[in-house]
């Protein structure tokens, strides 16, 4: 059974191809376009052709940008010698509302992950290596606490550890506002192993 | 904290002002385009913007359509003395996918509540008055079975009483594969009340 209108169902097909944005929901966010005024779904769709036109990827650390070097990259404040390796674009900007970090960033592109065929080549480690030479003296490595991310973190430890740069892992433990008895006990024996002195 | 990008913000700001769809889910939405084809993005950008250049309401039933009168209204063959009368477009569909209903739609655009300050006026029933007077011999209420629909039902049952015209109401009763335990009270005397001879 299809809508009447060939357009209605076009935009509920297309809609539907999201990742979590199932046909129920694509068929709600029809109905609320047909309510709005025509400017704001121009607005939209002129938004989404724009992520293709103008945003490219750091030319130095691959994160999402509009201009080439990225800002991060670009400003001389920040502390060159201190490079921390992060999974997606995503992060880096998760990173940043810390505010706590001054270096530059190394956004990988993805972790390594043989079950759906992504190696060391589908990754910017090459990119990593290269950058190293140029008088980096401590490498964060931010991948996310699970199995891709700690092997793909092993992984590029193994292979900075001959260049002589101190490497550094963020701090797995519970996080702030968690609970012990609640808390699953891999990331209670990393707490544990981890804790520091106080 | 903004994104790097303005783009990638523009972005993840315009797709989070739909409705169910939140900044994470923005952001996420975003990322998976920046993945996909740039051919990928410009239909679904299409799609939108054909929304407001071809749909329109039938000017017969007020159903969503790319031509007008709409298919079912244009249909020879739907009995035209036969009026459901329902809330939404969407409503039509799924009315339709039943396969059970032969007669003509018309789409109120809403429901009356007073709370919104949506007034008859604000609906389509000065339109349906005019439609019964054209040789409609039975009008069914197929309005949601909740408290704006039932008012709304109750409301128009009342313009319509002294048209002569018989009224119906679309059964509230136990849903098919549901569970007498775990139906609500107001539901269950419903279905007792509105039993039926077998």
């Amino acid at each position: 059974m299809q809508y009447l209108s060939g357009t209605v169902e076009t935009a509920i097909t297309e809609l539907s191809k999201l990742p979590g944005i199932g046909r129920k929901t694509a068929q709600r966010l029809v109905f609320y376009m047909m309510k709005i005024p025509r400017r704001e779904v121009d607005d939209l769709a002129a938004a989404l052709v724009a992520l293709k036109d103008k945003v490219r990827t750091c030319s130095q650390c691959f994160n999402l940008t509009d201009s080439d070097p990225c800002l991060i990259c670009a400003n001389a404040g920040r502390e060159r010698s201190l490079l921390c390796v992060v999974e997606e674009a995503n992060d880096v900007l998760a990173l940043e509302k810390t505010g706590e970090f001054r270096g530059l960033y190394h956004v990988l592109g993805g972790v390594l992950s043989p079950l759906d065929g992504i190696g060391p080549d589908d990754l910017r480690i090459r990119d990593l290596m290269l950058r190293l030479q140029g008088g980096v003296s401590e490498v964060i490595l931010a991948t996310n606490p699970n199995t891709e991310g700690e092997a793909t973190a092993i992984y590029l430890s193994n292979l900075i550890k001959p260049l002589g740069i101190k490497i550094t892992r963020i701090a797995r433990g519970l996080p702030v506002g968690g609970d012990l008895e609640f808390t699953d006990e891999v990331t209670l024996s990393r707490a544990l192993s981890g804790r520091v002195a106080w």
